[in-house]
C-alpha cells in the first residue's frame, strides 16, 4: 500500500482555504487560526488485525488507548483537548458488553482529560473492528509548538522513556510475563498521553520544534529533521534506559538501543530548545518537575547539515544501525 | 447490533465540558460556542459492503459521495462548511489508480464548496475499504438551525424531491438501466449537498427546525418531532414526486409514496417553519429561487400531539403504512 504516496497526492491536491490555516496537513494536528485560542485537530484510527490485537489488548485498555494516541498529537502542539468525535465499524459477533467496556476505557480517558465526546457515526464492519479519532483542541493563538522550529545548535529533549512500549508488544508476542515486564506491558496497552508536559512547555516560550514518538525515536527525529532543514546527532549514552529494561530486551534477543530508537507507540514528546536557552530551561524543569509528572533528558543536538543523522557514544565514536542491531564504529 | 442503545449509551455517560457546547450529541452536527461564529462539526463513516457496493458506485464517485454526504450535515444546520480530516483504511489490492480516483472526487466536491482537507490517517484495513470523514464548519454565533424547535402549527417543508436515491439504489439492484433512470442512479451515487440553501434558509431568521433526509422523510421528520416534542400530519398529495419517478417505481413494483416516505439517503433539507410566517417565507423563496437553487414545497403541519405522525391525502382521509406500501382508509 503506498500509503505515504497517496498522502502527498492528496496533500497537494488540496490546498483550499489556506488563509484560515496556520498549519494544514504535515503535523500532528492541524491549526486553524481563531479569535484568541487557535484551534488543534487530529484525526487517528485504529483497525483490528492492523494497529490491534484483542488477545493482547483487552476492550478496556483498547477504548483508553484509542484517545490517548490521539491526545498524545494535541500534547504535542503544546495544546489543551477539548472534544471528540468517534466513527466507530462494529464487526458481527462482537458482545455489547464488550463494546461498553470499550467506551468506559475512552470515558475514563475522557474524564481525565476533560474532554468531550460530542458526535460519531456507529455502524456495521464487514470484517474487525475499527475506530477513528478526530480530536478538538486549542492553544493560544500562535503558539502551537510545530515540527519545522529546530534550528542548528538546538538541545534535543525527551519526556520520559523511550522503547519500552515496543518492548511491551515483544513481551506479548513472545507471551512473557511476571512483574518485571508488566511496566513493558503496560507502556504498550495504555500509554499515557502527556498533555500536561505538552501544555508547560508551549507556556516556556522556550520550544523550538516538537513531535510526539509514534513511529520511533530516530524516525520522528527525523520528521522534525526533514521538516526544519537540519541534522541531528543522538548521545546514544544520554538515553533514558532502565537496567530492568535492557536485561529483558536481551533476553528477547533484542538490542536495547535499537529499540530505544525505533521502538514505535511510545507517545513521548521529542522536542528542541536553543542552545543558549538550555541551561534556563533544565532550571525551570527542575523547579516545575512534580507538576509536569514525567522526566525530561537531553539526548543530543540539531546540527546545520540537513542530511546528517548521527548516533554517537560518550567518546564521539559514531554508532551505525545494521541489521541485527547498533555497533559502535570504535 | 444494538447501536441506538450504544449511542444512547455513550451519549449519556460523557457530558463533560458542556459549557462550552451550544449543542453536544443528537444533531446534525455539534455546535461549539465560540467568539462571533460558533463551530459545527460531524463525523460520517462508510464502509464497503454495508453503505456502499464498489460495483454500484465507481470510485470517483464514491470520493464525491463521501464529502457530499458530511457536508449534508453542515448544510442541515444553516452552516457553512472549512475544513475536513479522513480516515482511510485501504484493504490490500486495491488499485492505487482507484484511490487516485476516489481522492480526486473528493477533491472536486471540497473545491466546489471551499473545503480544505487538513489532516487524517491512512492504513490498511483487512478487509473492505472504510472511510471516516470529519467536517468542521462554522455559522453566525446562536444561529444554528438545531432539530428541536418546532411548535405545534408550523408548517413543514422539503427542498427538492425525496425518494429519488433509494429509487436508483433499487435500479442498481435489479440493474434497471436507461435515460429515464439516469437522474435517480444520480441521486444515489452523488448526492447534492443543500449548502446553499441551508445557508439561506439560516440568514432568513425564519426556520424553527431543521435536518437531512439520510434516513428517510417520514423517519427523520420523527426525529424533528422527537426532539421538538410535537407531531405532524404530511399532505400526500403536496409530496414532490414526478410521472417519471411514479411509473419506474411501479415497474419495479414499489409503491411510490412509500419509496417518497421511506426511502433513505436523500439529503435533502426538511424543515419547519411558523405558520404566520409561511406566507413571507414563500415570497422570499420566490425571489430568491434561482440563488438557491432548489424547489422547496410545503409538505404538512406540525401538530401538538407528541405521538401523532399522520399522513393524510387531499381529502383529509388518513394514508396508513402497512409492509406492502401505503393505503387510502377511505
Amino acid at each position: 500500500m503506498k500509503e505515504f504516496e497517496l498522502i502527498k497526492y492528496l496533500t497537494n491536491e488540496n490546498s483550499q482555504n489556506c488563509d484560515l490555516l496556520r498549519m494544514g496537513i504535515g503535523d500532528d494536528c492541524a491549526v486553524i487560526k481563531n479569535k484568541v485560542d487557535d484551534w488543534l485537530v487530529t484525526t487517528d484510527a485504529l483497525f483490528e488485525g492492523v494497529h490491534f490485537d484483542l488477545s493482547y489488548t483487552p476492550f478496556y485498555l483498547l477504548g483508553r488507548k484509542s484517545l490517548s494516541v490521539n491526545l498524545s498529537d494535541i500534547a504535542a502542539m503544546g495544546g489543551e483537548p477539548l472534544f471528540y468525535t468517534i466513527a466507530l465499524g462494529i464487526p458481527n459477533g462482537v458482545n455489547p458488553e464488550n463494546l461498553k467496556k470499550m467506551y468506559d476505557g475512552m470515558n475514563d480517558v475522557a474524564s481525565l482529560y476533560n474532554v468531550a465526546m460530542i458526535g460519531g457515526d456507529t455502524c456495521n464492519s464487514q470484517s474487525g473492528l475499527a475506530l477513528s479519532i478526530t480530536l478538538i483542541g486549542k492553544v493560544p493563538a500562535k503558539k502551537a509548538i510545530l515540527r519545522k522550529g529546530a534550528l542548528s545548535g538546538d538541545a534535543i529533549y525527551i519526556t520520559g522513556t523511550a522503547g519500552e512500549a515496543a518492548l511491551g508488544f515483544n513481551c506479548f508476542q513472545k507471551k512473557r510475563t511476571g512483574s518485571d515486564v508488566e511496566r513493558f506491558l503496560k507502556r504498550f496497552n495504555d500509554p499515557e498521553p502527556r498533555i500536561k508536559a505538552g501544555k508547560w512547555l508551549m507556556s516556556q516560550n522556550i520550544v523550538t520544534s516538537m513531535i510526539d514518538i509514534s513511529d520511533g525515536l530516530s524516525q520522528d527525529l527525523s520528521h522534525i529533521a526533514e521538516d526544519s532543514k537540519v541534522g541531528f546527532k543522538i548521545y546514544a549514552d544520554n538515553l533514558p534506559l532502565s537496567q530492568n529494561f535492557c536485561s529483558v530486551a536481551r533476553e528477547l534477543d533484542i538490542d536495547p538501543l535499537k529499540l530505544v530508537l525505533t521502538g514505535g507507540e511510545d507517545y513521548e514528546l521529542l522536542f528542541t530548545v536553543r542552545k543558549n536557552d538550555a541551561d534556563r530551561f533544565e532550571a525551570l524543569f527542575k523547579k516545575n518537575k512534580d507538576d509536569i509528572g514525567c522526566l525530561i533528558t537531553k539526548i543530543g543536538e540539531i546540527t546545520s547539515d540537513k542530511d546528517e543523522r548521527l548516533i554517537v557514544d560518550k567518546k564521539g565514536n559514531l554508532i551505525t544501525f545494521d541489521k541485527t542491531g547498533f555497533e559502535h564504529n570504535i
